[in-house]
């Protein structure tokens, strides 16, 4: 079966640089996958992107060795097993609060005996190799995501869910659930504790502690921290950010005669 | 009729910025659509795009005020006529090196008698109104590209055919042609002579003259000298150098340990 | 944040006239978008349509102002939050027939403290703006589907429902559920009943009733009694009447010779 | 081979009654199949159409016995093979002027000694038997359109081209080469002796004649003049006026308090 | 309403033999189903198939008469609706291992009141005819998957829910649940064990036992046994095969030069 | 720039032998190039793909060492340079009957001064590398397709033109163009004579020589005479004889109680 280098790299003690697909499109996903990313996670949740697209992005990250992960849309076991059987290596499993919820989680990225997956990887087993159905179970990635007060309340009964490969934080949702604005600083106090507190667990479990920043400075300083698994930016974020500083040059010039950008 | 912006630009005496889409999806359309470009091309030519995918990226433009114009993949009516029938609000036509073939270009633009376009605007009477049929031929922009030496040597007889609003030339192509190298510096001495007597030829005969450049500096060098519409960077571009950027400074820090990225 | 636009018709005491979009298409979508319906509803449920295709017909209606809303095919929260990111302002749900599942339903819609909504809106954020996060949970609205006897005999403890805007009875399920056969007359007494037990309802509560109808007289009737939101044909539907009509009067004359039309 | 039913239809005396497909959608298609045309055209012209999206329209239509045809973008070889290799029973083409042009058309639809047609029948042969390479060329039908003043001059040559089955008139772009505004009446002096030229041509020949109308009252009018082969509407307009009509309904009494449909 | 004739052959005592599509893709549905299998399943669990391509395969299978299934990809109602709503005429449910889950399944095909169906057949009244409403209950087809070792400890149970027309055997999850490697010999003592239990429920219970083969052998076999549908090879598998025998007999002469196959 | 092995093959002395494509699909064509074809053929002519869909092929191509091949619809300089931009490592084109025709098309496949092609290779610098725009021409692989009487006539100018690097015979168009049945033995006198006539031409000339046969035994027959590009057997075939002969083994035992593949 092919290797699974994130788990390589983890084992080799480093980290894990991410990134993000929110385009539902498989050229953006290929351009993505040459620019020397570890990994690549299809988002599935909140990226615009629907099972029927999903399938020709894990294509198009498949003609480059990095490893194609997906987020599911929600903890149901429907999707996140389509995922798997289209390919991805490993699944981001949104707004894991409690044990339970992580067990259903880790038992639909598992054949049994450990979990319920359902057998039939048809472009998985093309993908990873014939002996796909007897490897599976200890190549495919699994990440919890820790989002909300009660998840990080119930952390150490999340990471100690065996099958669980690590936690993946969502800053956003976690700041909104802990009455914080999202996107604000990791540095916030109530933040920064919840963020301590979770890296904390993984450490004490075993387990890989992941989160999802915004910039390489946030990225770094958290990889410094502990984590071993990072996303720094999306596609969507990255082509808006570079159109606009294309277009504040050229307007400090040259401004537009004509506001083209107003919604309704 | 909806007003076609980019004329009124002209018509004051500014330029256009025109931003570029190679990417065949209309997300990415929508996302360029609202920064602020002055109009968008599709490029139906080297861009990733057929018809059946450049039809829901010029909808997803028509979300804000941002002009759509579409490039040809080549100087053939039956495509030029189903991109405007589309709702495109004008063509830049790709390898125009003769009078003829410009004549034939801007043909397929205009309803009879200035042209031979088949009447049946199936969007772009949604798009711009009902009285389209009636205001379609002064409203529709065509732009002959101006990529060859041969081109250069018959611009006088390009510029001059009724309908024409304007040529755009094509440095990487008129490079090739030249004996250049595609990509180099517009001050190389053959290529800037031909720059300069193609914008002497516009300004000449009153039409618009417009070039594709791949930086801020070579679009606001252009601007100066009197071109009227500029583009500075494709959307693929502007994904690839953004992720680019993002992990140069991951791997200062962190290289990956895996060399994810090598093609076959 | 855009308005929505829904909201003020409702706060200035008018009815929302709703078209309904079952056809998978992006075209058909703008074309509707242009003809004046005060929104549109995306049919997730029994239209031909799922995410992928959601998406750009979203897209095509942000081309006007239409109001953009989404019927989702369960009260399942990974595919409500999908269509709310997707930039639908308002989600109308099926088959609600306790409080429990309006609870669950208005939940998956707004961001905590209020409910559990995932926090990413990528094309929601484009589609309405910056402050989308911060102003979502008071601009999205939210409809339950009344549509089951349990429904209506529960409807007190649905409408009472914090976050709930309000009802949307859907009269063909309800008939079935009432012993009565699916396209009948409003006028059945056990059906008419059953609307105004629930109109009374939603008056009682303060929250907006809508229904499903299949003509204006009906549309119109039901908004006479007080109801501020309804739909009275779909795409598919339009499409195969308009077509019946003319070929009723084709066929008067001028009989097929060859019966096309019959399936297997 | 199957029969192609619109040549029985004209065998027995008869006119053909046609559909017209713009939305690029196999729904709709199916939808109008099943409701009794003789025969639809998948108009790839004017049509939001391309072939991408033309061939699940033309399996669509197979699932009825209604006869597909297409209109080609316009008289290129490549496009037409195209879409009879697809299954289409016979192909519409744009802008035929001349006799050449005409030779050039029924060439791409004919295999070789009557054409150049190139020989790959796939789906084609599955959807007419395997017999189709054999018959092909006696059972697709051919229609060139007349839609200007040089075409109706130089009728007689056209409808001399051997392997031609008739002409379609196209009155919109004819009137625009007559010097009249599109859209406008039949009996429009100009227009008139133009269509009555045509018709005597086809009826000298022995070719069949067919005309675009957008009424039943002028498709039951030319039935009566002699044409064979009539369309009323396509499915873009069917659906713009049935909504139009719902719509005019509700405003009546129920004006819209915002106006929604305002593009840009 | 269009006849269910697996539900014919299953009353005339003979077999239904199956075919099954997991290519995401509406031409090759086409192809099989002019093969000649009684009836094909849309894979849409293990397939690589979303809905919005399921819905042109679906189309595609109605080009002929044979009967157009759905795997679902897990037992969620909102899918299993829409697949049914999209012309399906039976649903195979995977991992149904109690009578509550089947009970939830069946209940998910039933309008009411023999279960909680929404009504909006809006392809399977086109494929169907218009009195799908009052005979759907009774043409559709559900059978549950039998694939784990509690649904056969409790197979009793799961066959005498009402509205059930058989199970279906899963032998690769079966044999993973029973320990064995999945693709082994239906002949190992614990899967054939099994394997007769289950058909011996369903014997006693008067409903239909199905199976999953990949072999003519095993096919033909199960059906001397007792079963009554049976699927011989998926169109994945079909294409494989026959694209390495080919391949063989070309390599024997002629190595290839380049191992042109090997994935990353 | 990425080696195109089929030239290896080729200065090696070995025979490519060539898999062909005629499914619109992106999963099909992975999983093509998984089995061991030197290079696989997207059909763009006969195969029912358009260049939206032929992207994702390509893309599906590049997650293997196969080589991506396309035919192009006809000998149309848009659609050529479109499949080159895509990453197609070389073109075949149909219908090349004399020196003029080879010169056009061979044109469009190389930048000048060596032809015509217009720069700008979105995805084939991506897939191929940086160095794209300075190798291509001696990288890219175009194969002129023999197909009439007229062509063989004019083998020896077709062959002589400078940047072609072979032809490919195709059987079908050839016989029937010589007054032959299409898919007869390769042993029929006149085409015998026809496809020695090519090979010796191109012996001659030093080219290589391909053509399309449909069996093994066709296929070692012409690389023995000294054919070094041979394909075989198209997806669609493949699948279809595959689905027949389960159907034949099923049906012996088990004749299919309904007809359900007579098409209309």
């Amino acid at each position: 079966m092919r290797e699974n280098t994130i788990k390589t790299i983890w084992q080799n003690g480093g980290s894990v640089v991410n990134g993000w697909l929110s385009i539902p499109n498989a050229w953006t996903a290929e351009v993505m996958a040459h620019q020397g990313w570890d990994s690549l996670t299809v988002d599935v949740q909140h990226g615009l992107i629907g099972y029927d697209v999903a399938l020709p992005m894990l294509q198009a990250i498949s003609t480059t060795a990095t490893i194609p992960l997906a987020r599911a849309p929600w903890n149901e076991p429907g999707m996140i097993m389509k995922l798997l059987d289209a390919g991805a290596y490993g699944i981001i499993c949104p707004m894991i609060n409690t044990q339970a919820e992580a067990e259903a989680f880790v038992g639909a990225c598992r054949y049994a005996p450990q979990g319920y997956r359902s057998a039939g990887p048809t472009r998985a087993a093309v993908y990873a190799g014939a002996d796909y159905l007897q490897r599976a179970n200890s190549t495919i990635v699994t990440l919890a995501m820790i989002e909300t007060a009660e998840a990080v309340k119930n952390v150490d009964g999340i990471v100690s869910v065996p099958g669980l490969d690590g936690i993946y934080i969502g800053p956003s949702d976690l700041s909104i659930s802990l009455g914080l604005q999202p996107g604000g600083s990791f540095a916030q106090p109530r933040l920064a504790e919840a963020i301590d507190a979770v890296l904390a667990a993984t450490q004490r479990q075993g387990v890989v502690a992941g989160i999802h920043t915004s910039s390489t400075d946030d990225a770094l300083r958290m990889i410094e921290k502990g984590f071993r698994f990072v996303t720094v930016a999306s596609d969507t974020r990255l082509l808006t950010t570079a159109a606009q500083s294309v277009l504040a040059v050229m307007k400090q010039v040259q401004a537009p005669k004509i506001s083209a950008t107003t919604p309704y």
